[in-house]
């Protein structure tokens, strides 16, 4: 099967409102919303670095969207379409089939169809470009917490950092919570509804990428102010309440891949119930820098860093 | 040097008109032209199979974006921005700051700015995401070729491909002529200026990436016409022209990697002058298929097909 087979099979999509050319001609042609802001996200995954070789390619093609999602979410986007860069090293039709199926199912889920791309031959690497849109002056950005805001988070942190643990053979879960965790790592959910409910709610938001801290780290950074928060609070899945409080706190604060929103609101704001838990974690204080605590208020040390693809 | 501190120092730009947010949030957020449509397109590049490892890093950096850029000019799109997804093997920062001047000194010269990406290790691989504009209805797209429209090409073909044999070592060019040919495969001038310059003439149009039979295949496809080109009209430098006849319509012919633009026009069009020459080499004709004759007249056989990236 050749390039051109092999994308009229597994990659293209009947035309949808708003596309007036999608795959197959040298550029898509999107229409955008008047006066909307346009979007943009890409991110980039690595077999072996952001996936394992042994990972159903149905939970990869839903991971690969669900990844750059998360960026429209962070910052409250409304999503519009996307493109899909793949190099393959060899045209495995069970394994397009399976990937495909995982990928269009979740842009179909978002009303966020796939334009256009590229494919070629090469070590695996799948390359996605998001493209969304929201009205001016509203897209959530890390650089509007003000002192006294409160800090949330959505859903909970860590469960995909222990599925990792267990992989790497450092940590023993049973069946069914290895499962549940598994699908935290393997099949995370992207907050796109939460974030456009969060326009003009939130003062500065992202989403938890490379570690809780880390993250929370870039909104400090951005919006020239520092933080405490309570590690107690941080919201955790039975699973990895169970493990040793090290782990726990390892896997909260610095797992990563978690997918999860955090965002910032002036005390007291009133937030949508989006069917997603949310969790007050911590305030954001003049002091630069960010203060981990416990629940009965001791420091906690953290010397813990959020992931780096350079550094590790 | 982690992650952060590479996009900062090498591809973190100041913010231009257009550009709300660009590098450094979860989205970059742009202001799309009031009524224009957005125009998209994405390409991967892979070591080994798109360049040679031993390339000069600005050139790649060059070539990286001027690929992308011939997929808005062949769509007759202005430019607006473009992401970069890269994975490297390791940080190399002499290598590092040679692509990224070749790059932004393209990107500068298009006023098209980096507006966001990602970075992370792997074996070497280049993903570029480009955004432009054209008015509503106005894009040039592959589909809208007539019976009767002249078919003309810019520039000249077949030097990149005469350059790639060389380095395969299956010819063997003089050094000024050497230099010629390599500048055609390394440093392709996309053409944007004459993309949109074609917008309301032109009644389709392709660049060429993969070869001239190929590339206009598909426009021959998708507007469901047939065409008869003339071999010996194909515009070709004096360097190809003292190769052996047979090695010089492999290159014009299914060479690719030219970046050139084919396009039609109806009979007679009043082609604009934007500096680059334009070579009329056929006609489309009612007839299914694609015939190539050389200027006598006589049918050139030609099983030459384009590249496939899974076929080759």
């Amino acid at each position: 099967m050749g390039e051109f087979d092999l994308i009229r099979r597994y990659f293209q999509r009947p035309a949808v409102a708003g596309v007036e050319v999608g795959v197959g001609d040298d550029c898509a042609v999107l229409v955008p919303t008047p006066g909307a802001r346009w979007l943009v996200s890409s991110d980039m995954l690595v077999e072996g670095r952001h996936f394992l070789s042994t990972v159903d390619p149905v939970r990869l093609g839903h991971k690969a969207l669900a990844v750059n999602l998360s960026d429209l979410a962070a910052c409250g986007a409304t999503p519009r379409g996307f493109t899909l860069a793949l190099a393959l090293p060899r045209v495995d039709e069970a394994w397009l089939a399976g990937f495909s199926r995982g990928l269009l199912a979740l842009a179909d889920a978002h009303a966020c169809p796939l334009i256009g791309g590229d494919t070629t031959q090469g070590p695996l690497n799948l390359c996605i470009t998001v493209f969304g849109e929201a009205p001016p002056g509203r897209a959530l950005l890390r650089g509007g917490a003000q002192v006294g805001d409160e800090i949330w988070v959505s859903g909970r942190l860590g469960d995909a950092r222990l599925a990792l643990e267990v992989f790497r053979g450092t940590v023993a879960v049973d069946g069914a919570g290895f499962e549940e965790v598994r699908a935290a790592m393997e099949l995370p959910t992207p907050r796109v509804a939460l974030g456009q409910a969060l326009r003009g709610i939130a003062t500065a938001a992202i989403d938890v990428s490379d570690g809780l801290l880390g993250d929370l780290g870039h909104i400090l950074a951005a919006s020239n102010v520092g933080a405490r928060i309570d590690v107690d609070a941080l919201p955790r899945s039975a699973v990895l309440a169970a493990q040793p409080p090290a782990l726990q706190r390892e896997c909260l604060m610095a797992g990563g891949d978690d997918y999860e929103l955090v965002f910032t609101t002036p005390a007291g704001a009133q937030l949508p119930d989006m069917g997603v838990a949310l969790t007050r974690i911590g305030v954001i204080e003049a002091e630069p820098g960010l203060r981990v605590v416990d629940a009965l208020g001791a420091a906690v040390e953290h010397g813990l860093c959020s992931f780096d693809h350079f550094k590790s």
